[in-house]
């Protein structure tokens, strides 16, 4: 079986950016703001949204399961204040939660956080239980910046972060390092924010000493680990310069990287410098890059070919990548197949 | 013959910094800001500095020829306004111009810039040509973002960085893209921001018609190109997605990448992915990195150890990243030795 931690419902019905440009709209005047209800999507127009994308993919590709969140360019936690996120949040959250319903076999939920810049992100806890004890998610996606490419929030190992850590520790589940769009000009959002948050989180932690008080608390650093991996001696080095322990000791337990990189080369670097039992299989598809690599003739981001390849690996070790590593990161998903995840969150919704 | 295209004067005397501390406690009163004269460096302090760092560490390595520059983390354009940037920035490169007269077969000159945020960069055109016509030196380095971390500039492809470009055009000199320390919690400086500012530039390249307008202009990205080779996949896909031309015809002729990437695997990545007429040799010794990997028993930073191990390499092509491409991305050191360059320098001085 295969899991591909890392997909978006990038290709959500129209109406739902319909809605979110209405709400924008109304900052100024949050009394014309939309309600929730007032979105309208039927379940045809969902299942016509994945058929010819992510399910497409899946069954082309072989891939089993996607543990899937809302779109990450759009979560844009800059945008108005904290009610205005989390009105965002829920209504996205719940159509990830349709998805989920819709294809129990096919995809996971983790949720979006309503975060919201400079507000304490204990604010996202409700929910982030909401999503967890209702709606079945089985982690979370957490925005080390959520003012879009100006870097005002204190680093993810500051004690600002704690209240929310606490309740992900509580809950068991993980949270993937996310950044949204860029509002830096400076910045491209997917070709250069995105990969630039992976390594500063990543430095972040190896900085602090964010994992003694928290031994069970687990990040997965998406894209392949931005930088890190290509730079891995480098960051063993300033670790040892700044008498840290070793990287193993001192985050590989808490840390992960998924395989989102795309092309060959970078996913065999990957594998020969990260333990196997860091590295979780994804592909972010749909995502950044939707086109074919005319050098071989397959989507840039179908990146189980890429781990196809990697003849070193044994097949232990590629189960791993490709599942149990994921089974071990989500523990609410664990042993449990997606269809029971997902029935026992209707139940209790 | 091996050129390090990238290596600053991290190991200075401690009378420069006592005179930068002088210069920021005066930010509140200029009048008593310190003069460039009153900075007493003895040559043999600057030897001194030199014979167990830098020329002990050619000498170990095997390398014959630095290209030096002023240390890129106390650069902090950052700090006061454009005149304490721009005395600050002539005294460093003084500093390293008398590198180069004691050491002239080891060293030739790349300078620092007086930048300062939100002014205009022909600010910096005196100062270059100073430094490139009297001092001999053969480039310059840039800072994308002179406000350490917080990235206010407009991107590097903006016309604001315009008249800078047609003086290193006419000058002949390329730039090292490289930031300075980082004022940013979020950033560790060497960790983060140095490699994100090295994506973030690539990426901007990637989305402009910069080199339309500046077909000669040519940028060396340090830090072994941040985490461009490591996704090379993801941009040849994002430039192909945005209808592009392929990143070879686009950019290639103008962006090259150093060595800078502290383990073998990196390094493999790198000349895999990479051009080979687009890679420089370079270590940043005495840099980032100072510690010995326990794995391999060697200095981190040694990267002539790494390319020495690619066997896939031609004698040719080892050359060209060692020497040759150096000469030709340096057009003002060419052909000729060190020494020509530097003596040419005393003259004109």
């Amino acid at each position: 079986m295969i899991i591909d931690c890392h997909g978006h419902y990038t290709t959500a019905p129209s109406e739902l950016e319909a809605w979110r440009k209405r709400q924008i709209a109304a900052l100024g005047d949050p009394s014309t703001s939309p309600k929730r209800s007032e979105l309208t999507i039927r379940d045809d127009q969902i299942r016509a949204s994945l058929e010819n994308a992510q399910l497409k993919m899946q069954r082309e590709r072989g891939t089993d399961l996607t543990i899937f969140s809302p779109r990450a360019s759009f979560m844009a936690h800059h945008v108005g204040d904290e009610s205005t996120s989390r009105e965002w949040s829920m209504l996205c959250n719940d159509l990830v939660h349709r998805v989920c319903q819709l294809y129990p076999d096919n995809f996971v939920g983790v949720c979006q956080l309503p975060q919201s810049p400079g507000v304490r992100p204990g604010s996202c806890i409700p929910e982030l239980e909401r999503c967890v004890n209702e709606l079945g998610f089985i982690g979370c996606n957490l925005n080390p910046d959520p003012s879009g490419g100006h870097w005002k929030e204190p680093p993810l190992t500051d004690r600002w972060w704690y209240p929310l850590y606490e309740k992900m520790v509580e809950l068991d589940v993980p949270a993937m390092v996310h950044v949204s769009t860029s509002c830096n000009p400076c910045f491209h959002a997917t070709g250069a924010h995105y990969i630039n948050a992976d390594t500063t989180a990543f430095m972040q932690f190896l900085t602090s000493d964010l994992f003694r008080d928290f031994p069970t608390l687990k990040f997965i650093i998406p894209h392949g680990g931005g930088a890190v991996p290509y730079h891995w001696g480098r960051y063993r080095g300033l670790a040892q310069d700044m008498k840290r322990p070793p990287l193993k000791e001192l985050l590989l337990n808490n840390v992960f990287f998924d395989t989102c990189v795309y092309h060959y080369p970078g996913i065999e670097l990957l594998a020969k410098v990260i333990p196997v039992d860091n590295i979780l299989f994804a592909s972010e598809m749909v995502g950044a890059v939707r086109g074919v690599d005319p050098d071989t003739g397959h989507h840039y981001d179908d990146t189980r070919r890429y781990v196809d390849q990697l003849a070193a690996l044994s097949e232990e070790d590629r189960r791993k990548i490709f599942e149990g590593n994921a089974r071990r990161v989500f523990p609410r998903l664990g042993a449990k197949s997606a269809r029971a995840v997902n029935a026992a969150a209707r139940r209790a919704a």
